[in-house]
């Protein structure tokens, strides 16, 4: 498998933990976001909406979309470690929760969108800088309050509480909380009153995985 | 089970789609966003988003996120009409197309990121609307591309032309992309130059479960 994918791209992040969370060999082909190599003609034809990351498989075929990709490769890859829960409810929990942060936060934040309030909209550095921190506090506040009724659910249903987002391995909720912490430290969010979600994102980050994912562990993050 | 939405909601709109395609009955539960209901504590305590839909399950969990309420629906109603492919590579495709609605478009132009874009940004009329167009525009523009691909990549395949966004029967992508267009249809975005998009939009449209499902036939639409 090949990752076309760029360091400090939260999508791609996403995926990179997944794949080292299965423990998955793949080839690692920087995308330089910042150079606007998604935009060359050969990658954008690949995958029709010019985004990263992209995942090419062993047979050829390339998959857009981190949250479809890593449901991917759990379902060509079911050996664990599992990366969705093995009941409908818990998946439904943890979908929910990955959502939160890629259909809720983080489309809000990513570069086009900037760049677009900085050049049509016309704002400041400091509205700039409030807009990118308004969604990532707002969307991990509603993170944090889930996970208060997940953690009630939990308790009422004779569960024990969750290590990470839900339950006592890492899920696709995982892999979408985390490279969004990143970003919030990165553009200085205010992270305090947010106890749950730092605690699953400190647990997280003490698994190898996760820091073999991580930016600074990436190929071309010294370029 | 109850579903909480609002008519003109899109995300309420998909899970209403899905809903009907699997013949589930279900009460429906106004809750009205203009007179910011979804707000009201005993709602948001709900959920912890305070977001519509919610899906009440008849054992009492309550489910947030549109996509993954849709796919539990598909796992505890396993019977045919399917929503989701029963091949690996299928489902990603599926999955992608509705995240390329679920998280590069409708995220851009829900009411309450409208609202901060004309208080905190001081967008005019004009510069909100074509806020709203660029994003929809641009989305849409790239769903074509994948369509175009995909349609290759089944030619290549040996497999029929697609009728919907994915195959012959209706699936988890379509249930995304309708509610959109009616959203641009509203803001009379310019769908000019889709036409794999737009007949996709008509195969869906001529079937009694979107017709059910669509705004006008919600009981809180005439409210």
């Amino acid at each position: 498998m090949k990752l076309y994918n760029y360091f400090r791209s939260s999508a791609s992040f996403r995926v990179r933990i997944a794949l080292q969370i299965k423990g998955l060999d793949y080839d690692y082909v920087p995308v330089n976001l910042l150079k606007a190599e998604h935009l060359e003609p050969g990658y954008a034809a690949r995958l029709g909406d010019a985004l990263v990351p992209a995942l090419e498989t062993d047979d050829g075929h390339t998959l857009g979309q981190s949250m479809a990709i890593i449901e991917y490769l759990e379902e060509t890859h079911p050996a664990a470690p599992a990366l969705l829960p093995s009941d409908a409810l818990g998946r439904a929990r943890v979908r929910a929760l990955a959502q939160t942060v890629a259909c809720e936060i983080h489309p809000l934040n990513n570069p086009r969108v900037l760049r677009y309030v900085v050049r049509e909209l016309k704002a400041d550095d400091a509205a700039k800088t409030a807009w990118y921190r308004h969604w990532v506090r707002n969307g991990l506040e509603a993170f944090e309050r889930q996970l208060t009724l997940l953690a009630r659910e939990r308790a009422q249903a004779g569960l024990p509480p969750s290590v990470y987002c839900w339950g006592d391995t890492p899920t696709l909720a995982d892999c979408c909380l985390v490279p969004q912490i990143f970003n919030a430290q990165r553009f200085d969010v205010n992270l305090d009153g947010l106890p749950q979600t730092m605690a699953i994102h400190a647990a997280c980050m003490a698994l190898p995985a996760f820091q073999r994912a991580q930016p600074s562990a990436c190929p071309d993050s010294a370029a």
